[in-house]
Parts: C-alpha cells; structure tokens; sequence
C-alpha cells in the first residue's frame, strides 16, 4: 500500500513532508486538495485533519497530520538505519529534538508570516503585502538567525555534523524566502547560515523536491 | 547528580517542566531565574538558551531549553515504564506527537496570548490589558477547544485513554486560563473538554505543581 500525502506541492508544510520522505526514499502518491476551491475546510480533508489544513498522511488505516509529526513518524516507521531522529540515546534524540522545536517554534512564525505577506498574500488572496508586520517579522528573523550563526560555527548542521530533521524542517521557508522574497540576504550574509543552506540544499532528494516548490 | 531546573514556580513554560518530573517522580532541584531583573537575557542564562527564555535543564553536562524538549528527555531518559510517550511502536508514538504538536501549534499560540495579556501585561508590566487582542484570541482558542471537544467524546485524553506527554503539556495554560482570567467557561462549557481538565488537574502530581504555580 503507498502512502498518500495529501497537500499540494508548492505548500510549505507539504514540502516539509515531501522533503523528508524524499530523503527516506519512500515511494508516495501526492493527493492534491485544491486550497484555491476551499477542498481542505471539507469532507473528506476535514476528517484527516479537524483544522482544515496540509498536509495529512495515510499510511493503511493510519491518518495523521501536523507536518512535523508526520516526518517523525516517516523517519520512525522507516527510517530505522538513517540518522534523521538518532533516537539511539535520549541525549543524541534531544540535540535534534532541541532543533526541531526551535524551528517550530522561534524560526516559523516569523518566516511564515513573511512568505505569507510578501509571496502568497498578492499571489493568492488579491491583497497587498503589510510592510509593518513584514519588518517587524524580518527583525525577528534576524534574532534567530544570529542563534543559527553561533550554533552552526560548532556544527555543520543544527543537531551536530549529521542532516537530521531539524535541518529539513527548514528546507520549504528557506526556499522560498530566497527565491520570492527581497529577504534572501538574512541567509547569505551569514556565512555558517549560508553554507549550512547550501549543504541542506543541494542534496539530491531536496533538490527534487524544490525543483517542485515554484508558480509559473 | 540532581536534575537542575532553571526557571521560576509560576512561569508557565517552567511548569510544563515540572508537570511532568513530578509524574515522573524525579528529584530536582528548581534553580530561579530573576525574570523581573533581567536574569534570563545574560550569562549564565543565556548560555543555557541563547533564545535567553526560561526554562533549561541541566543533567550532568548536558544542557536542554524548550520545555517540550525537556519534557520528552525527561520522560525516554528516566520514564522508560511510563505512557507518557508511548514510543513501543510508530503508530501510538504518532498519536502522542499529534496532540503534542497540536498543543504547540494551535493551543499555545491563542492561550498564551490570553494569558499573557489579562494576567502577565498588568500584573509585571504596568501595562493595561489589550482588549481587542483578547476578543481575537479567545475566538480562536474556542475553535481549538470545539476540535478537543470532538476527540475527547471519543477517548478519555488527548492520545487515547491514557494520560501521556500531551495531556500534561496543557496544564500551565489551563491552570491560568481558569485561575486567573474571565475566559474558564471556554473550558467549562465543553463538557468533555471540562472532564477532561478535572482528570488531568486532579492527579496528585499536577496538583502538587498547581500549588506554587499561584500569586500571592
Ligand atoms: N502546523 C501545521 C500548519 C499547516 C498549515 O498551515 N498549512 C497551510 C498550507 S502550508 C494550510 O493548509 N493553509 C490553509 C489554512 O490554514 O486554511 C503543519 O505544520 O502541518
Ligand atoms: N518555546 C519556549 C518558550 C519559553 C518562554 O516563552 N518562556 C517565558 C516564560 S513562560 C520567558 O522566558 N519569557 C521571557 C522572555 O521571553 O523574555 C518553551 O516552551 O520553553
């Protein structure tokens, strides 16, 4: 039975699934639900996932959502061999679980709410980018980022000298933040930021996946 | 070696830490950061969490922020026999991280707010409660509330009938919600939701932790 993600494939939060389950090697049917004609706020969608959003995973009876959760359980069902969780010892499992919540919680309220005003407010809803929230988000993107600049001068990637999730986590809003947005230089004017992009970048099954996350 | 806890009684995020050391029932030791002075923003606190927020742990040489990152050391590392996390197998480890990610992504953001304008804002801010803010807040945590509603007719907690890792991460906000602001019918009035509360609020571990989290 092949796994359905249900999402679209220029979403954020399905290309945080899509990007680990590239990375995994698995083999999965993208379900798109058309955002445009409001197909996530109704049956069937609203059953995988009571909040009416992408992504959702089916794998047999099993529907989760929340992208983050559905990774892990990716990685944990199977990923028993690769280094994406190390959940080996609660000491090397809490370095990634360390970065996943700060990309969670410090790193996706600031960009998203930046990708959302600059790219997906004109594009999608008619509407005009709000620069006051948008500076105010990209001063607080730029706190979080001089913490990455700091921890990635110790280690090539976030949880250590391995790409785990927490690193993958990031692979959607980098993007586009570098590909839509005038913000792309809070990346590149960090050097261990930069290369740190640049590693996650440019590994095969990201570059899949971005090769996926653009509008004609 | 004991486990350090540094934080303060009452701080919210703090007590999702204590929540769940204490249905561990493990010795540690509550190290207080001086919030009011600034304690939290300068070494050595910031070198515990360069985000310079409370609470971090210390066991032996390793140094953890977050709290749901804590929490979730906390309980592989020393709570083994415990449900708390359910990680036997991918599926009911999944059922755990969706409530748990819920809680981190759609419970916390609208709650805290709340709780952080009624209560925080005039009580160490000298600042006068947002009421706009609030009505928005209020009506989106009562969305969330309607989905809890809807899973707790189906299971006695979030993740199944047992109480896990995601149950006890609520707690703080709850408590406050409740305690302290005049928005506790939005628990109250979801019966489910309101029965639900009662059997978390009502173990002796919690009620041990809700005992300091008060202002005199
Ligand atoms: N925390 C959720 C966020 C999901 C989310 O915001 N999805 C967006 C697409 S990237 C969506 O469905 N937006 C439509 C809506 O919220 O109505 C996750 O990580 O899966
Ligand atoms: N996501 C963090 C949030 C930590 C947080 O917001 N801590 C508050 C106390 S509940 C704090 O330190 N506030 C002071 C500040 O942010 O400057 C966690 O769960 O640990």
């Amino acid at each position: 039975m092949v796994l359905k993600v249900f999402g679209s494939w220029q979403s954020t939060c399905t290309g945080r699934v899509l990007a680990v389950a590239e990375e995994l090697g698995l083999q999965y049917e993208l379900v798109q639900v058309n955002l445009a004609a409001g197909e996530h706020k109704q049956p069937p969608h609203i059953e995988r996932n009571p909040f009416g959003q992408v992504p959702a995973l089916q794998d047999g009876d099993l529907v989760l959502f929340e992208s983050r959760v559905i990774t892990r359980y990716l990685a944990r069902k199977y990923g028993k061999d690769s280094q994406l969780l190390k959940e080996g010892t609660p000491e090397e499992a809490a370095a990634v679980d360390q970065w996943i919540e700060v990309e969670g919680q410090h790193f996706n309220p600031p960009i998203s709410t930046i990708v959302a005003q600059v790219l997906f407010v004109p594009l999608f809803f008619g509407g005009t980018t709000d620069e006051k929230v948008v500076a105010a988000e990209v001063e607080k993107l730029a706190k979080v980022l001089d913490v990455y600049e700091q921890k990635l001068s110790k280690t090539k990637y976030l949880a250590g000298d391995y790409c785990t999730l927490a690193d993958l986590h990031h692979v959607p809003y980098v993007h586009y933040l570098i590909a839509t947005t005038p913000y792309g230089s809070l990346v590149e004017t960090r050097p261990h930021v930069k290369a740190w992009w640049h590693a996650v970048s440019s590994r095969p099954a990201i570059k899949k996946v971005l090769g996926n996350m653009k509008f004609s």
